[in-house]
């Protein structure tokens, strides 16, 4: 059985679409909206409580990011991921500052109930994460690339999900293999909400993986590969964080499947 | 009589910089704001409950955007609307995504009642809202263009008031006489919130509208106008979506009223 | 003693990446954010009253502009705003369109009892909140450069704070000394939230300003300097309001402490 490409997944997104669903914070709503736009799917920004559950079985996947949260926001949150439970649709978990306050611990734990596709952070935010749902573990804000992995693939097998870290190389598992992804550019920490796009960038991936063993697992890594390689094309072209989102934009339009699959070498290695 | 010109209008409107009261979605608020200061406007976002009322007769219109909404905002659209319709401020409703859920519905329905100006939208969305407005009629979200043309005059005529349609080629109507706009370019529907930015940019010119029996329409035409020749001058320097926001903004921001009626031969038909 | 220089204060902040919490407006957050990071702080947004007492603790500076407020934002603003006071955490008021409606003035009233550290607006917001402070002075929208003057050192006396107004000259007064900055670019007003954007700058300077008699006035002269410096640099690249964005994200980003010193000549008057 031949696996499929990052490659072929990006064609399908573009020839496909996807309707993508984001509850996401008030800083990320208008770049989430452009960078899925331009990476050829289709964005609905939509929170109120009254229509989430009758709008999640309308997209093709649905992406969470507690940014900005406050109790009606947390509650469309925990509405919208039970409907996406229900109906099968993927969804991602963006676990943003999840370490800095209880509040957000609470409602991440609430959140992990409801079975997220893929959970996408930083090493910090993935280690916190795996403390909830592995009470006793505690956090670590400070962590290694190695407390990082390990965390990663733990919280994986616990949730039975995909876990994406980012940090200067990326890091992808879904609990059995680890996929790394170099690439990017020095200046993406001083834009903000990159992370956040990354992440509605995956679910939009999610909403046309195939069916094969690691359908899941290779759309992840082209959302992550999209993003490491227009952030390389378009940090050559910057003089600073101000000049890099325009190009950042266009190129993440100009990707084609070939160019992905050509960036990315995927090195699937074993998790232990 | 001698009807005036949309470049007029847009002189007036650089003239007077008048004050646009914005209730819309999060994701359109920064976008349509830069677009209101571009074209020479004063835009204020505001939306607590606590002050919309007050507000609303200080500004020379009121657009109105349910992209985002929760309940708090549909309580503060109905109170601003309601000001507006009783102290004869024009305002324009734009029914994003009405189709969806029955909540926007809902509310749409209740906007209607408060007398809009203009109704701004895609396609799908005028003829959902027509069917609102028209119950019995249904709402086709796959509308071929005579389609979409019936339903603006209908709902124009129902709702005595203008109707503007945004697609390739834009129709505006009063319900007795349609205007064409064309041009824009393709990449356009990979932007987010230009459709918002156009309906806020139409409330600053129906906040500058002359008195003749067409000064409604021929300002509505000329928002549309500035939007479209705008767009045809940012997508000949764009690359992608990326690099079409600046030189968009800096259009808007040169336009001048000779461009303008010289872009527009504004073709106007009888309805019927 | 040797008062040190705004230049230092730039490389404080540079070196030491000060968390900036924001309770901002919803047209600011993304803007606001991203000129953060471009100046080499680190922002957070957050609003939730269920963890902003916590947060505040955890930030360098607070900074709090009623832009969009609504009730629940208005709590949280209370809720931060003593926690910064109790903890002699440094927070900046940045009261948008108070002069507007009674909501504004009476939530103005309320964060002046818990001590800003600086208050930053145009001149009729300043005039309009030193009526409040100073009940009886009444509310001048239309002031002339000596009457903002006046109403800023007033206002700084009866606040014990920093006082900073923006316009075509910035002035900047404890209520003993003044200090104007000249600069930036006639564009500026066509872009919005850039004040807003000042404001969260001042912040982050605030979080590091030495313990010098005269640290926090010069820490927010540098804040100012900034704007004025990159303003003017951006300014004489733009086309347009469109094309300014970008380079004033990079000319924040690049400015350098001796850029600033030399830019700013601080001419310190006596107030009175």
């Amino acid at each position: 059985m031949t696996l499929s490409t990052p490659g072929r997944h990006l064609d399908a997104l573009q020839q496909r679409t996807p309707l993508v669903h984001c509850i996401t914070n008030f800083v990320a709503m208008n770049s989430s909206a452009n960078i899925l736009l331009a990476v050829g799917a289709s964005p609905a920004m939509l929170h109120a409580r009254e229509e989430v559950s009758e709008f999640v079985p309308l997209a093709g996947a649905l992406s969470i990011n507690i940014g900005t949260v406050s109790p009606d926001f947390a509650e469309a949150m925990l509405d919208a991921t039970r409907a996406a439970h229900q109906t099968a649709t993927p969804w991602v978990l963006d676990p943003v500052a999840v370490g800095a306050t209880r509040y957000r611990q609470r409602l991440c734990a609430e959140l992990l109930e409801h079975a997220p596709s893929l959970i996408r952070g930083n090493a910090s935010e993935i280690l916190c994460l795996n403390g909830i749902a592995n009470p006793g573990r505690g956090v670590d804000s400070t962590a290694s690339p190695d407390q990082a992995r390990d965390a990663a693939v733990e919280l994986a097998r616990r949730q039975n999900c995909l876990v994406g870290v980012s940090g200067e190389v990326d890091l992808i598992t879904d609990g059995e293999r680890i996929v790394h992804i170099s690439g990017g550019h020095a200046l993406m920490p001083r834009i903000t909400t990159l992370g956040c796009g990354l992440s509605a960038t995956a679910a939009a991936f999610l909403a046309v993986a195939d069916d094969s063993p690691s359908g899941r697992l290779t759309a992840t890594t082209a959302a992550f590969g999209c993003f490491s390689l227009a952030g390389e094309r378009a940090g050559a072209q910057a003089a600073g964080p101000g000049s890099f989102t325009a190009p950042f934009l266009d190129a993440l339009y100009q990707l084609t499947p070939h160019d992905l699959d050509t960036h990315l070498v995927m090195e699937t290695r074993n998790a232990l």
